[in-house]
């Protein structure tokens, strides 16, 4: 995975165990995901504002160790095809000073219209043609 | 499924799509088993005090369709037993006007002590043994 | 006060020093608000559809007490009018159990349009004119 | 205001209007108040382990313009002393595309031990003194 988004853990990030609470590391993986668009020329809030909707349809994660007020970490993004209208990425949150991978994730998503009909943008389709 | 929480989407959990945000779905999901855990005398605010941390190991969910504002919906929580130290839970999200599933999610977790190893207090065993 | 939201804390809003979060506070003004308007017949998030966008200009609060894990409060709402194009909101959250304030709140809002000029939607004037 | 902490709008922390939630200020406000504790020497999350809370007493918060998807901006941070209990930070956020600031916001807070009581330590009682 060559496509990675360096964080640093918030301290609002985190709930009352003191740990990063479960639900931000989706925020994570939203951000860097949206970034590697972004940097594949995808502009994920212009989509929505053109009624196209990147959208996830399913979500695997592996929560291996947590994160903690003043870590910092970069997130990992490597786009796999999974069918002609759906698309994943596997993605994995590393701790940055002893390379430990603290989450694995595989997030798989589709593209509807304004009607919600499966309609995948020629940008969206080259990206993951592309990247196999 | 007979656990059930009600909620209502508050427009602050939309996202720029105009629809609940993935991360959100989350956070229902987890306040819905806190509740379900309250109910059988697990207190997970007090646990934590307690430095026995209930930690989420597993999650997979398949996001079936999207919640919008105003959406009046219900987290059904049943809990399932894995191993001799990890339990899971089933959850669904239900859209409450025609009682559509928006959501299916399997979590799985497992309870850890202030060293951070395996630690299942007997309140948690019970309650996944006779759940069975 | 006459217009009330019941909430209960969730875990998930609590952050590291085991309270609510302050910044989740602004979330259930928010969502009281928003409560508040669609009962008196304004959609907000029909508004942001059309292209009217209710925004803060400014707010003010003070915090009193803090919230924690399982308690059960509800949010008061009065509507003031500040000037023709400006109104607000005074707001207070209650704790139940004891009706004690935990956070008074002045929340002032104007209305802007696509261009992001002033414009006040008749149902928004004439529901803080017959507040006064 | 000499301290400063770099941030980019993340598309999550936008509502459903496409602009960044109100209540997202907040956090970002905190992070920067954080960041700046802890370049001074502070740790906001050890004093919460060692029972010693930093906490908000008041927030007074102007907006003046909306930041949007991608939107790189800056908080800045400047301590200022209330009281011999009390202290405060003006903090701005500003775009930094065109140095605009989107808005303006004083946040004052105190200091309490375990039990509730005014307890303002060495290191922060420093901290305010040295920068008046």
């Amino acid at each position: 995975m060559t496509f990675k988004v360096d964080f640093k853990v918030r301290d609002y990030e985190c709930d009352l165990q003191g740990i990063v609470n479960n639900s931000v590391y989706f925020n994570y993986l939203e951000h860097a995901r949206h970034e590697f668009l972004y940097a594949k020329g995808v502009d994920f809030a212009q989509l929505a504002k053109d009624k196209i909707n990147l959208v996830v349809i399913r979500s695997e994660m592996d929560y291996k160790h947590s994160l903690i007020p003043g870590d910092e970490f970069y997130v990992a993004v490597e786009p796999v095809r999974i069918s002609r209208l759906k698309f994943a990425f596997k993605q994995i949150v590393v701790r940055k000073r002893d390379e430990k991978v603290m989450l694995n994730a595989l997030v798989t998503g589709t593209s509807v219209n304004e009607k919600g009909r499966p309609f995948l943008p020629p940008e969206i389709d080259n990206l993951f043609k592309t990247e196999i």
